[in-house]
């Protein structure tokens, strides 16, 4: 009976419930990248027709479609990670369900800080929300990895060391967003540009590696 | 003849019919938890670079995040409770689908109460509406469990005692929405703690918890 | 050879292309039917703690509420006949999904001719417009269902009474809508009250209902 | 070991990771298309019952619907094409997954030009963003295209000839899209007649069609 009841809370990867988790991230995921457009406005113009006005008002904008870029490659590249996460679960339990969530929570209100960044680029304030909002989502990642590393929910366990490496590399660009704020306050720019600290870093961590990594981690 | 036309009204669980709605819940759900982000308005600043002016206007509408913060919460846990719901169901009928899209509605309608709870925090009439709304909710789950139990939807019919404990335990949240009416025309902070009373009460309905609810109940 | 290619322009109810269809359509009524909160603006109050002025100002935009509800019980059915549609076919081709898509498109559109309706209930364009919106997906459930019927998608085809009863059942809303256009230009609230005559019609087509027709037919 | 490690980077057709990627593609498609409707913007009347005043204002706003029909159209139509090239995928890839994101980076943002057609049709630019838009998403169709037939992703490879057939057909509206660039400084009317020019071309490559193409190329 008891482990009839155990075994009741946690659901297998071909059940309706393991689909049902998979299924409401992707529509959040899908919602929260779509309405980045909606903060994307229709410029007002005094002569309709006028090429050089509608140009002059969209490059003053620009700042708006470089964050909705920037903001949907991220939010892909955690969909991504995300995707290659639950590959390699073979089951879910609430307590993971409900870490999920909150992990959602901080993709769904992504929207706000992009908006705010595409308004008040120079703004070091609008820079600093933008990266803590991600260095949060890159920390629950970490939660969300070493939960079910440690709660038998993967496929296989990963090798100590694997496991480390995996955990080193998404708490990565949690170092990075965190580095990005007090530099937000000497240049908004080259705070942006922390936030790809990460393309350097994976290809020099190439060499520590573990063997078998590449197989077994979120991307 | 009649049989066979009776099976046909009821969708069991490894149907498309059982997957569609389950999938139409969850997109509505994700819809309703990620549009709650539209409601956060980019502040207009006469200073775009300024830190202390975007810090003064983002801190005035701190309510505006405290009840997308809420919103997200309750919205998230009453998602939870669903899953945990449907997960517990062998098959749907018309009725519960139904019931279902009823339910859904007030979900549906979250966003526009929480846009008002954030906009005027401190009007009784916010917390009013908030509170009639989540109560509403609240009730259906208890009208939805109900149905399940009474009409051969359950995978295992519950016993009678953890039937009641469950009705009582999601009753619960109508009756502190519904006292946090009164309340609000004291203090609508006070109004929106009872919303929470829910978690200390949990704590102490463990003891009259019947053996085997946590296994079969809603969360 | 031949039949073999023939065989793959139709999609079984058991691979993912039939999924993907009603994935789809599932997700664009769902947001449909959560984007018309949207249209609920918050009002601006003079004093933001006033119970009275809040009232106001809300009972002023009543009829954005009404037409909230009315909307989403209207989308809500559409997507409960849809669900009762499929759930009798047992493969799609290339066309029905782009009638499907057809119907679609208006599905999408409501939340405009919502809004429309519910900022100027007493015009009788409003009125019009969202009477020949319905018209029009009512229309289409009726296309949708003769080519299911005609073109060998159906589980099992339907004996020629019951698919005129219930073509005529489908047509009669459109009968319904487009009545209400002429009664518009006299009385806009007897207009909307059109729309509901398929409520006392259904409980008198009880009465020719051919044998076997509530278990072959969308709801 | 390598055999197996190769395996796991691709995830087969009846895979959770297969459906997820077509349940995200499907769920951002369906949100791009209902989300056309937010730039429908309902006209403020000074006589709120008079149907003269909203028909003026309706027609004067006649573009914005047009364009709600045509990129509803459009997205719809690349939708389908997207469906049929999933059905022709035995499996997908890491690499295919991100490509599929960058395609679909692209229709997320249709809704802009689309807002921005709608409000200034007669200014060139607005024909150069809309067709540069959908010139890149053609444009992706393509790779996509090649990608899965040269990774072994296909359930059969095709033909050369067909192949190149189906290569043609995608790249051709790339063509129609750039060609209506300089048209637009002509006339935007001319320009947007441009983007139809496929519909001809399909009835005349007819003739060019390898044997088999219909049943193994994307729509």
């Amino acid at each position: 009976m008891q482990e009839n009841l155990a075994r009741r809370r946690t659901y297998e990867r071909d059940g309706v419930e393991f689909s049902r988790t998979v299924a409401f991230t992707d529509g959040l995921f899908a919602i929260a990248m779509t309405l980045l457009v909606v903060s994307l406005a229709v410029p007002t113009l005094s002569d309709e027709s006028s090429v050089s006005e509608l140009a002059d008002k969209l490059s003053d904008d620009i700042s708006t479609f470089v964050s909705f870029a920037i903001s949907f490659a991220v939010i892909g590249r955690y969909w991504l990670a995300h995707h290659t996460y639950f590959s390699a679960l073979a089951r879910v339990d609430r307590t993971l369900i409900t870490l999920n969530l909150v992990y959602l929570a901080f993709i769904a209100f992504l929207p706000f800080p992009t908006a705010l960044l595409g308004a008040y680029f120079s703004n070091p304030l609008s820079i600093v929300i933008y990266a803590v909002n991600l260095a949060i989502v890159s920390g629950m990642e970490v939660v969300l990895f070493s939960y079910a590393q440690n709660h038998e929910l993967l496929e296989q366990k990963l090798p100590r060391d694997v496991y480390r490496y995996g955990a080193a590399m998404s708490l990565a660009p949690v170092a990075f967003f965190l580095l990005s704020i007090p530099v937000a306050f000497l240049s908004t720019t080259l705070a942006a540009c922390c936030w790809f600290l990460g393309i350097p870093l994976a290809a020099i961590a190439q060499r520590w590696k573990p063997k078998g990594a590449d197989e077994l981690l979120l991307g």
